[in-house]
């Protein structure tokens, strides 16, 4: 148990790390986005209207169960990546360029290098927020590929740790920017 | 009177926090932009010429009756609000997005999900800086929508906490960057 | 004299807060642009290779006769705007926004709210980095309009105080940004 | 000996600042690109999966022989451009307006004043990440020329310094972006 408080403590202060880079590179702003590691029988998650930088306290959701009123609204797809995927972290943003390039296409494929590397095809999906569709479907995306666009509204990115997801996000919102200017300098 | 002190304190530490995430995310730039929240008989607003981050000291104005010089010079703007809706806290940025967007336009209609949620319809209103006109036609505004982009000038937004205006501030430069790229992507 | 050095440090203090300013607003990059205030009969400006942010010692230029090796290579400009106006500081930036706006173009005209008041006609001048052509084109500019844009180059502002200049310097980027978006939505 | 260790703390403190300098430029995301300085028979530089900002301990990569297994895996790239020029330190950042604007041309002319001074021709080259191909026609173009950009990829600065190889990956980023813009401009 003592081992389970540690893993805990370590996990909580690479959390708040990220969250402070989400925001510092522009991946979220205000309160918007969350994120989630697995522990035990189920997930930490961001509470309600809390932020991602500083990072609030985390609350415990079960992979099976009720569910504390103040985890984050998301819950519902967090679990259903954890139900039916071996991903241990996730990370929700709110970048803009990924949102964008995502309205009238249902995959986005990278054209720099880390893109390629880091995200090679970018599966587009939908579903309103909090719908059991929507966690079906980022669910199913992400068995396999690391990130997701939720068309219109954000990126989901799983990892075996919340370093993966990080890197997985920054990675896919770098390659959108590069996609959308390439578009305004071939098109014109 | 001790309570009313802490309350204070309290507040002023989130108009504080608030002012440097909004100069953070860039929705306000040098010393531009100002924020105020309801109290007793009037309400506390940033200084002339004083800045959001570090947030100066704030001055006190009355609902009614005569303004101290040196608070800002949107008062006129904030006073409306405060007597016309039920508001108790008001954040005007400067973000270039809204701005751009809101030539030619009565109202902006965000496409994310981000934008749905806090501001499904963006009023756009006009009037001189500082004139009668512009303040009721914002506090008229913010009587059913959170936040207003003033045209060419920037946004007001209100709610009951400070923290509540700064989400709603945040949400509408967000939507409006992204409707920006996308006129970018679908007009060509 | 203790007047003067404290007269002195309060100056410096604020030079630094505002290096750091310029920096954090992307007005600057790495150890790109300059600043100055007048003192006794010359001004303290950077040094060459030293940085805005953060701000390295600043070296005394006369306002005639020679000049320390160290001193910015643009001491030029400010000299003959100390000489030929009665500004007080100058802040020398690149802002990306305000310099590719100027190509083509003898002036520029905000039509932001912001910009009408603080910049409402920014010249955009010509000649070589260093030049006597440059300074006196600066120098004439200035004494009519807050802030002029060098062509291809950045920004020359002045004002009584540091602080004024980097209003300017922060308004005129803010309007060039602005019109850079209205010219995407407008041409399409 | 001692010397050298205490060259080494100041160019690693170097490192460290430089490192963070490049994040908060967005010159970098996450944990991409890497730098390196040269030191005895060989050079410093990041490890695999560690941060730029902030920076992690560096490896010693000699300029022949075995590479350590925790060297970053662009250690070909730097060993080349140190074995076939006289440059003493490497920056590698993805910076996306250079990223972009590389597609399809071979050569990148700035038309600011910042870049014609520092990069006022920016090579592009092409190679698979890690491959020897690339690791030569980097190290080429950098015998002419401060910065080169790989196409789709990122760029690879070199000077005498971290400093200098800092200076040039801002600039060169900065004259890309100004480039953008113009053709924003001009092609509508």
């Amino acid at each position: 148990m003592v081992w389970k408080k540690e893993v805990r403590r370590v996990r909580d202060r690479q959390a708040a790390w990220i969250g402070s880079r989400l925001y510092q590179e522009g991946l979220i702003t205000a309160n918007f986005g969350n994120l989630s590691y697995r522990h035990g029988e189920g997930f930490y998650i961001k509470r309600k209207g809390e932020y991602l930088d500083p990072l609030g306290d985390l609350v415990f959701v079960p992979l099976d169960g009720e569910v504390p009123a103040d985890a984050s609204w998301e819950w519902i797809v967090h679990r259903a990546i954890y139900c039916e995927t071996p991903h241990q972290a996730i990370i929700h943003a709110h970048p803009v360029h990924a949102i964008a390039i995502s309205f009238g296409v249902d995959e986005v494929l990278p054209q720099d290098c880390e893109g390629e590397l880091v995200c090679p095809r970018i599966p587009v999906v939908t579903g309103a927020s909090g719908s059991t569709e929507l966690a079906q479907n980022v669910a199913a995306a992400l068995a396999d590929a690391p990130v997701v666009i939720v068309r219109g509204h954000g990126t989901f990115a799983a990892a075996s740790t919340l370093e993966g997801a990080y890197v997985a996000t920054s990675a896919v919102e770098h390659a959108c920017r590069i996609l959308l200017l390439l578009k305004g300098i071939q098109n014109r």
